[in-house]
């Protein structure tokens, strides 16, 4: 087979077939095929999109590029749960030990932040002593004893999609769905999962703003899962304001203590509450995603969620005592609150810039060798509809630097439009595909 | 600037601005911009197109990427032809003698064998001495002494071109308009001409085999010639057969050479007084084309134009004893006379096949480092319309294979569709754009 033939075919529109498609990630993967010529190929599958036959073989040959974890020597369901990013999302670390807490296994594969986007294994990691690079004998120890593990990609897992992913993030090719399910599908798959949630985000703070392409997206992904007979279900879901009000590592960390300890409402309690449900669903613990959240709601109540979290944070070598007694972990030197200068029902929040003021304070990478602060961060505290007067708190701002503080205060308060009309709140679940 | 923002923007179908077209091109000269991520570029660039402003941006930063020769210390007009390629496209050999010989200068830039077609650099090569690796000095004395000159692409050039031209042959990038003519224009611009001579070949043999992309690539190359206040005539003409007999490179010279002694006529010799009239029109020497075109049948009749072709050899380091006597030229070792098995009257003919026939003679290359053997080719002796008896002669094949000459035989008999009914003649000239 010749690439440039196989990127002229693709280009004039064609399918390419199963072989043509396991040659080029082969090739690739083993360094054969040069990067100009795969960055061509992958623009020219951007704009010609894939077929569901296409992008099922895509993902086939991405997850066949490494190890397909075998997790049958575990009895019961193991179900997974996979967001397409956003801001204050820390809901894997809230379902995990809820769902486990309902007897569903939950092995877990997370990424690190990514743009404007925190990632889940950098929260987890804010947590001093937690180990998110288990081997793969640890991670089937962990999820035996507890029903529950969070780690990160390892080299064995789909390292065509490693590679895939950094040639795509510099020449332009990030948002196409074929793309997008391929990388996605690939490591979720590899996990040794028998069925799927998915949260496809839409909204300002989302990859995907518009509702038609988060459709699209969770479309493309619930087709490719069932081509491999997983269970799935899918939430669209709004990204138009932060999940919760806590933004930055242990802050979001802290935040998800709040809810496993009932103590925390809104959005972020709804959400996690809906995707805990469709998973007990999908891991056949309960009759209905209703059911499912109704057990969901009660490991929170009668303490079980909370300490499973415990647990599964002493088996990764994490410090509990800081999950105990969350007050006792150090303070960002500068903590600053941000008022409103205007009065008036909140419109909308460009959720995007709330992202990039919290990279700014130091909860995110700008760069791929930057640090991340686990203090820092933003509490975020008001939403869509909310009647506000001048001088009322928006957002609490903690960063190691006040110049740092100025740049994102500038960027929240510009990130908010207000109107004299009362305005409606989003809707948080937009819609369900099952 | 950064480039993955630019390769976005294009990819969002937006037009970039100069100065981002000349850092693109630019950094990407000076080796600051990776392959993978130019490849992205030019696919985006091939799916969404280029506006005027920005192909002619594209153009000027190739342009100046090298040398621009200044010819403004040879007295008179200076024009060049570019043709897009064909199957024994030898006009270039014709009309730079012809119309030198008219009093118009014709400082050509020439390419190598491309794909199925030739290359007059290939063809000039085949005359024993004949050198076309001249430096600029050298260039500019042979135009000066005998007003014209044949030379191939120098470093100095227009580098830019050379780079991308190699990207896109291994990226499934060649057929974009914008990217077409910004190789081609960046080349004539850089040779110092007052104007061009456009012959743009639609048809089986031709790289634009559709009519409406001819008269496409047509337009944005006149576009891009007007924006640089050069005078521009672009004819589009018929590629559905060879252009005269002879395809191979000595042969090719050797056709040339019966044209300038007025001993060939056919669409060949009409072609090359078209593209010639309109050169000398051009240069000012004609007041009009068809003027233009007497002119130039004046230069083969009173044998001016076959005097200053021997003229140009000399200059040029050839030995011009096989221009005065052709016949003592080596022949192949095998040369097969191909017969015709079935009769009626010629419908079609697959000319890409004719010039793959050609190359698998001997007379191009299948890869870079393929050696040509200038002897090697076809006397193709049939045309569209022609009625055809069982064995008559359809081609002379001239190899040093038999193995070869049957491959080819293969290919040519097949390239060709008969039919009972009396068919029709392609016209030659099928646009004149002025």
């Amino acid at each position: 087979m010749n690439t440039v033939d196989l990127i002229i075919k693709k280009r004039n529109g064609k399918a390419l077939s199963k072989d043509e498609i396991y040659f080029l990630i082969n090739s690739y993967t083993k360094g054969k095929i040069p990067d100009y010529q795969f960055a061509a190929l992958l623009m020219a599958i951007l704009f010609n999109g894939m077929t569901k036959s296409e992008t099922s073989y895509l993902t086939e040959a991405m997850l066949h590029s490494g190890k397909v974890i075998d997790l049958s020597f575990i009895k019961g369901p193991k179900i997974d749960k996979h967001s397409t990013g956003g801001i204050g999302d820390k809901t894997s670390i809230i379902l995990a030990p809820i769902v486990a807490a309902a007897g569903v296994n939950v092995p877990m594969i997370s990424g690190r932040g990514l743009g404007h986007t925190g990632g889940t294994l950098d929260k987890l990691e804010s947590i001093p002593g937690f180990n998110i690079n288990l081997s793969l004998k640890e991670y089937k120890s962990v999820l035996k004893k507890c029903g529950a593990v969070l780690i990160g990609q390892t080299k064995d897992i789909a390292p065509a999609d490693k590679l895939i992913y950094s040639l795509r993030d510099v020449t332009g090719t990030v948002p196409s769905i074929p793309l997008i399910t391929g990388s996605i599908m690939s490591k979720k798959l590899a996990e040794g999962v028998d069925g799927l949630v998915l949260d496809v985000k839409t909204g300002s703070g989302a990859f995907m703003r518009e509702m038609k392409d988060a459709v699209e997206l969770a479309g493309s992904l619930i087709n490719t899962a069932r081509a491999f007979n997983k269970k799935v279900i899918a939430f669209i879901t709004d990204m138009n304001q932060p999940l919760g009000n806590y933004i930055g590592n242990w802050l979001e960390v802290y935040e998800s203590i709040m809810v496993l300890h009932g103590k925390q409402k809104g959005n972020l309690l709804d959400l996690s509450l809906h995707l805990s449900g469709a998973m007990i669903y999908l891991g056949s613990q309960a009759s209905s995603i209703k059911e499912g959240i109704e057990i969901a709601r009660e490991q929170i109540t009668n303490g079980k969620a909370f300490d499973k979290f415990v647990e599964i944070v002493k088996l990764q070598g994490g410090d509990i005592s800081y999950i105990l007694n969350p007050k006792k972990y150090p303070k960002s030197k500068f903590i600053k609150k941000i008022k409103s200068n205007v009065a008036g029902y909140i419109k909308s929040i460009d959720n995007y810039r709330v992202g990039l003021a919290a990279l700014e304070l130091g909860a995110g990478r700008k760069t791929m060798g930057d640090k991340i602060d686990p203090k820092a961060g933003i509490i975020f505290k008001v939403k869509i509809g909310d009647n506000i007067k001048k001088d009322d708190l928006i957002a609490e701002l903690h960063s190691q630097s006040m110049d740092k503080i100025s740049t994102a205060k500038e960027m929240i308060l510009n990130a908010i439009t207000y109107s004299k009309q009362k305005t409606t709140k989003p809707k948080l679940i937009k819609k369900t595909i099952i």
